[in-house]
Formats: structure tokens, sequence, C-alpha cells
């Protein structure tokens, strides 16, 4: 502790590095003994290769046993190849560990598609699949990956190195400016760079927001059904309760959540998830009334860009700044694993969510952040999102017409945006039994019954967004096979 | 909703996009009013630049009034030079927003440096300031610019698509089997990759521990004393009482843990913060023993890699695997902007803990984990590692030699690891009065009093991995003016 204790570096307590007690020191066999306690150090990692053992008088000491033991146990050591001597540098190690790490392995369990659990998305991607339609990912494949690492050379060849320091927690401040304009630009949301908050995606967004109403008392969050599975057991895994509000043709009902009494809905307005329906311009206002009443909106705006027949609708959060905590992502326009988003929070919160924020994680990881903004600012991020979006319309069509060609019973929505369809069928249709029966034909999707808590018409949720025209094809077909009787039965 | 619906894509909602509604048309000035109300649209950033304005004849039905004031609204706008005709195209809109957003914008708070605030770190931060001792942080301006780029463009190289979709939530498996390799090689630790969890740092860490200690009715966990501000208030912050244990020259003072009563510890048992001090082996050994009893330890190893001296001891988790919560992370390897850390959870909660981070966040963004992996598989980490720590040991001489040179009554602490130096002074200083006084001359530091909850001596923590030997000498001799009076008083 004192300057000359600390001051001299050469300190050392060989014993007490090998876990060992003087008091542990057997009677007899000594050599022996010592010999396994070092071999076992070794093989279980506690004394790594390039390692000093404790010199051998002082071993000795520590242990009251004579050095002649430790020497000879040194020796036993060398002799096996585990360990060096090298004259004044001391003995060092040089085996590996031969004794691999022995754990229980996570086993694989296959998903559980007619009881989806907290576990089903992990599960689902992990079920070897052949075509993989899950719902939710834009073109993986097309990822810039030359204009990402482009950018972040860009943004190291400029940064100071505190920027490698701990940062802001609501973000660093050249991504919430990126963010601010875009919104404004695609959201028509005017957000000071300071009323953007940086998050892990809008996962941590939910959690947030959870952890904000628990606080306050507030125990659940109305959704609408459908409404996606994910986000409704997100909001679960926090204690609360999801009261479903049916979603129409025209969105949601508003006036069933009025009449519900639910403080906070959770809504996707300009698109909505899994059916595709933008909420319509009178139950827009009606539910802007609602919030203005003192309704809370949480307004998840995950994939507002992605529209093929005009501009998205503005966000709710452009309307009204003091009831609407908006949230948005890179995740469908980029990619989820860069777990990267953000949220505007209503302005009188705006310092609870940056306090909570910062009491989950600190803030996000600087380097992604910079890159991001480098890429939004150099206009990279608008190419991006304009390649794929013809992609993206070229899958949506082969799925379309794959699906009126080999699936005629079913109806398609919500083609007109987005990354996935949806198709209902005739009610006498199992989907869960039908998308696990195309699992094991190697085929993933998502029964339209996970994203209901209210009954609805069986279906799938069909993301095409990452597969060709040709997988997109072969899936449906296979799917077709799966409804239509074989002639034997 | 329905194929037809959806399916031709030219549906358009004109006057739902510019949120106008029939029913609030004035009565007379409607040309006045519209180009109004498009302006707005625009200058708040509903309508973006290149979006294309209704048609006059669309606008005209859904309001209900002649298409005549409809085409003189857009010829105004035309003539402003807000939007443009382009014939069979539309009316496009080609003005940038002319109002800038307003919004009440964060105001700088200066640190409270004598009455720290869940705020003080950021605020500390925030701070002007000439040279900054704040410890906490390696040698940043030593971040591996050129060969985590080589890295990541290696691993983009390789990459499946899948790879950019949504991740394991404990992890990319491989980054959890380099971090295994590595806690076997330094840290002593057999852990299988599947029993290591990735985390966003230690401080998401202390988070998942204190939801996971809250959700079993556990509500406090005793703490180092001295020990770490940001730990205790991050404990404090998830609404855990943090009972204090003090330390002494031996390290935590197990006996006083035991009678306290606390079932759960936080320590930092390889390189205490902030004194330095090393738990001595009886004390380890007692700990350990502790646990066996049913106590819980958390194990913060938040720089061991970082002696002087000697091999760092084994980390207590490599001793005790059911009742040690193993967390460290490359916030002192590499750099806190990261935002990379692991876990080890007692074998028996991991599932517990992989829940609890997949809660927060769904797990940690892919690309930075397979970089660092990458960067600890191809030895890189090592050398870097190498590489600073001679870097960081000149540093800490400087400082010691400053400190014995110009502050002759301070006892320097800690000196033969980590990336600080801790000296304390006789009773009569007030360290908080005296890191406010630095600052005010530019000199940033943390009082010591600021990591006691218990009484204790004066002093002062130096971070001195981020500074050159010029800097840390004139920082101390800056420190030294202010507690000399000056001759006239």
């Amino acid at each position: 502790m004192d300057r000359s204790n600390d001051g001299d570096f050469s300190r050392s307590n060989g014993a007490d590095f090998l876990q060992l007690n003087a008091a542990d020191v057997p009677a007899g066999g000594l050599a022996d003994w010592l010999t396994d306690q070092v071999r076992t150090a070794i093989s279980d990692g506690r004394l790594p290769i390039g390692s000093r053992l404790p010199a051998t008088r002082q071993l000795a000491t520590e242990l009251r046993i004579s050095r002649g033991v430790v020497t000879e146990a040194y020796q036993r050591l060398t002799e096996e190849g585990q360990v060096s001597g090298r004259g004044r540098a001391g003995t060092i190690v040089v085996a590996a560990p031969a004794v691999a790490p022995a754990a229980r392995a996570r086993s694989y369990e296959p998903p559980q598609m007619t009881a989806p659990g907290l576990d089903i998305f992990v599960e689902l991607r992990a079920a070897p699949a052949h075509i993989d339609l899950t719902p939710g990912v834009p073109d993986l494949a097309s990822f810039p990956r030359a204009a990402w690492l482009r950018s972040e050379r860009a943004v190291l060849n400029d940064l100071e190195p505190a920027a490698f320091g701990y940062g802001d927690p609501s973000g660093t401040p050249a991504l919430r400016r990126a963010v601010s304009a875009w919104l404004a630009r695609y959201r028509g949301i005017t957000a000071h760079p300071d009323e953007v908050i940086i998050v892990a995606g809008v996962s941590q967004a939910i959690a947030l927001l959870a952890q904000f109403l628990t606080e306050r008392g507030i125990g659940e969050v109305a959704v609408e059904d459908p409404g996606s599975l994910g986000s409704r057991q997100h909001l679960q895994e926090w204690q609360l309760r999801t009261p479903p509000i049916p979603v129409d043709s025209g969105g949601l009902q508003v006036d069933v959540l009025r009449k519900s009494g639910a403080p906070v809905v959770m809504v996707t307005p300009a698109h909505h998830f899994p059916t595709g329906v933008v909420l319509e311009g009178e139950r827009r206002r009606d539910l802007l009334q609602w919030a203005a009443e003192g309704g809370l909106i949480f307004e998840d705006d995950y994939d507002a860009e992605h529209r093929y027949d005009r501009p998205p609708v503005p966000a709710l959060r452009s309307m009204q700044a003091e009831q609407v905590l908006y949230a948005g992502s890179v995740s469908k326009l980029l990619a989820p694993a860069l777990r990267i988003g953000w949220i505007v929070p209503p302005a009188q919160h705006r310092d609870d969510f940056i306090a909570l924020k910062r009491r989950a994680d600190l803030g996000n990881a600087s380097l992604p952040q910079l890159t991001l903004a480098h890429l939004m600012e150099s206009g990279e991020l608008e190419r991006q999102l304009r390649y794929v979006h013809r992609r993206h319309r070229t899958r949506r069509d082969a799925l379309a017409t794959a699906v009126a060609t080999y699936l005629p019973t079913a109806t398609i929505h919500g083609a007109a945006a987005g990354l996935h369809l949806t198709i209902t069928f005739p009610p006498d249709i199992d989907d869960k039994a039908l998308a696990a029966a195309a699992l094991s034909k190697g085929i993933k999707v998502h029964p339209l019954s996970w994203h209901c808590q209210l009954p609805h018409a069986p279906g799938l949720v069909l993301g095409y967004a990452a597969r060709t025209p040709t997988a997109l094809t072969e899936a449906i077909q296979t799917i077709a096979t799966l409804l239509t009787p074989s002639p034997t039965t």
C-alpha cells in the first residue's frame, strides 16, 4: 500500500498465485504433490504460457518446504515439456494447456412453433433452413461493406484520441445531428440534435420505455392487434401487460383504445406491422387527440423509409412533440446487427430517458455511431436506400406473383411498402401447424397468429427482402404442397 | 388492406400527407391559407426536397375546394422558389427548409465537484480542461486504428450476409471463443465459450446484476471502501443500497463483510480501485469461503492485465464457478468507447443473465465483436497490450517522480499496476476543494473522497495513462501551487 512496498516492483507471491496454502501441504509425497499442483495450474490456465514460475527459494519459504522439493518438481515439469529453465530468467511455462475447458455447452432447442416462448426468435434463427423468410430484415447481402469501411477509415483518420474514451450517454453529437437531419428530410420531424437519443435499436427503446413507465406505476401498454409478437413479448418481459387494440383496414381502432383506459399505446402508424395498413387521416387525428388528452404514444417507425408507391406519411411525432415517443433504427435501413437506433422522447421527459440510457450501458459505442453519421452525411445511406429499394421491389413482385400463382386462396396484404408481405387464408387453416410443417421442409416463416392476441384469419408473414426471386418462388411452391392434401390421403 | 387496394401502388392521399382536414378549411382566403399550409409543411420538413405535391385535382377533391385554389397556391409557391412544376412529373419541392429547427438545447452544467451527483462524470467530461487526469482510461492516443481497420476489413471480406441480421443475444460465437481463450491465458479462468456473455462494458454487467438481484428481492450490494464512485452510483441508480466494507493494506476486510450480513459483494481483487491493493492470499481464501457459504461475489476485473511487477493474480472466478460473477471489458485494454465487455456468470444463472441481456438490447452489435475477436486471435491485442504497457510504465514513473518532487507530503499508493495512482495527504486537506481548485486551473482529477463512504485520508486519484510525462509533471506542479499558501496571506 505505501510507497516503500509497491515501489520496488519486485515483490511476488508465488504460492498465492498458484493458490497454494502452507496448511494444505501434505505430510509426504511432497514433490509429487507440488508437481501435480503446478501441472493443474498450467492445464487450467492459471499459469499461462510465457509466465514465470515462482523462484524456488521463494516458493519453498512460503510453503515451508525444502527448496530441493521445489527444484525436483520444476525438474519433472521441465522433463514433461511444460516448463523450461532459462537461467537467470527463471522457469517459464512453455506448453499449451493440455486439458480442454470442460463445461456444459448449451444444447440446441428446436423452435416451439406452435407455442412460441420468449426464446422463439433465437430458436428460430438457430434452426437449420434452406430458405429463410423470417420478416424484419432488409437485403443483408446488400450491406454496403465497402462504403462502411471507407466511412470508418475517414472517421478514424480525423478522430481525437478523447473520442475513444467514455462518451455522451445520449449519443455522439455527430450522429444526433445526422439523425436530426434525416428525420426532418424523411419523416417530417423537426427535432433539435439534443432531442435525439441514440439507443441500441428499437428493442432498447422499448426497454427504456418499460422502465420509465414502471417507475411511474404504469403497468400496461396497449398494442396493435395484429401486432408484433417480438414487441409484445418484450413489453411482457418487463412485466407490462399488453391489452390488444384491434387494427382494421384503417389502422388502429382509436375508439377501442379510448374505451380501454390504457394510458400508453405502441403503434406502427406509417406501415402497420404485419398488415401494412397506413393509419388513415381521421384515425391519426383522433389518436393525436387522445394523446393531447393525456395518452402517451410510442411510435415504432420501424420501416417507414421503405414505401414503393409514394412518400411515406409523416411521423405522428411531427404533429405532437409532448405526448409522442418516436423510435426508429437502422435495422431495416442497413442491418439489425449494427444495433443502432434513435428515440425522440416527449420533450419534457428527455432528461429522464438520457438517465435511463446512461443507467443501461453508459451510451452506445462511439465508432459505429460516427461511421453511420458519416454514411448519412455523405449521402451514402440515401444511395444505399435507393439501391435496395429497387431490389426489394423486384423481390416483392416475385413473391406476390408466386403467391397469386401457387396459393390462389390466399389474400395479400401490405404490398405497397416494407420488407414483408402478410398473406391470409380461409379460416380452416392452422397457420402455426403450417409454419411448423414449412420449417420441417426447410422454409422459415412466421405464422400470422403469432402476432395476434385476438381471433384473426390465419396467415403467414413472409419476409422477402433478403431472398432472391428464385428462392421466394421455391419457398411458396413448397408451402403450396403443404396446403394441398396429398392425393393418397 | 386487400390485394386490389394495395396492388396498384398508385393510391395517394395528399391531404392526409399534409395533415390537412376538409373540416379545417376556412370560409375565405382559401389560396392564402393553402399556400401557408404547404409552405409550413416544407419548412418543417414534412414535405422533403424532391417530394411531389399532391395532384391539384386530387387535393381539391379531398379538401372539397375548387381546383383553381390549389393551382393558385402551387403557382405562388413556384414563384417563391419552393416548388417547381415539372409537367407530367407533377410539382416537386425544390427549396431547403427555410426555418432552422428550434428547440431547447441542453445547457452546460459546471461539475459539482464538492457534491457529485449522478451526472458528475458526464459533467466532468464536458468541463474544459488543459490536462485531464481523470482515471479509468488507457492511452487513448495509442488506439490501434490501423490494426482495427485491418481486422474489420478481414471480417467483412469473409462475413456471411446472415451475420448482418439479428444475432445471438449472448454474443457472437467468435468473440466468446476469443474471450474464453483470453481468460484462460491471462486470468486463469477456464470457461467454455458458451459460459461467456458479451455485454456493453462492466457498466451493463452491473445493470444486469442489479436487475437479477432485484427480481430475487435482494436490495443491497456491499462495496469496497474506498471503492469506485461510478460503480456505487450505478448500483444506487438501480435502487440498490451499497453498504461499505473497509479495505486495508490486505484488501477487503472479509470479517467485516461477514458481519454485515450483506448477501452480495462487489470487489476488485486483482487490483483494488482506487488504492491498488491486491487482495492477500488469506483474505482471498476467506472471501471464497464466504461465497461457498452462500454469498455472491461480483468480481470487477477492471484492469487486471496492467501489472508492471509480475503476472496478475488469477481471478477469483478461477477458483469458484458457482458463486462468482466475473466481469471484464476492453475499456482499459483498448478503449471505453468500444462498449464491449464480458461476464462469466455463476454457471447455474447463465440462462438468467442471457435473458436479461436479451431483454436489455437483444445483444451487442456484431461487427465490433467480430473485429475484436479477430484482433484477439491474430495476436494484435497482445502486441497492443505490450506496446501500451511500456508507455504506461514510463508515464507512471514520471507521475511518481513528479509527486515525490513537488508534493513531498503526499503518499503514493498502487504504483505496481493499473492506469492511475492514488495519493493521500495529511488529514487537514479538503480534497474536494483541492480538485475543484485544480479544475479551475485546467487540471481534471478525482478527489479520493468521491470514492469513500467511510472516513478516509484525503487524496487524489490521478489517471496517467493518457498523458505525456511533460503534461503529468505540469499538472502536479500546478496542484502543488494550490497546496502551498501564497506568501502574501
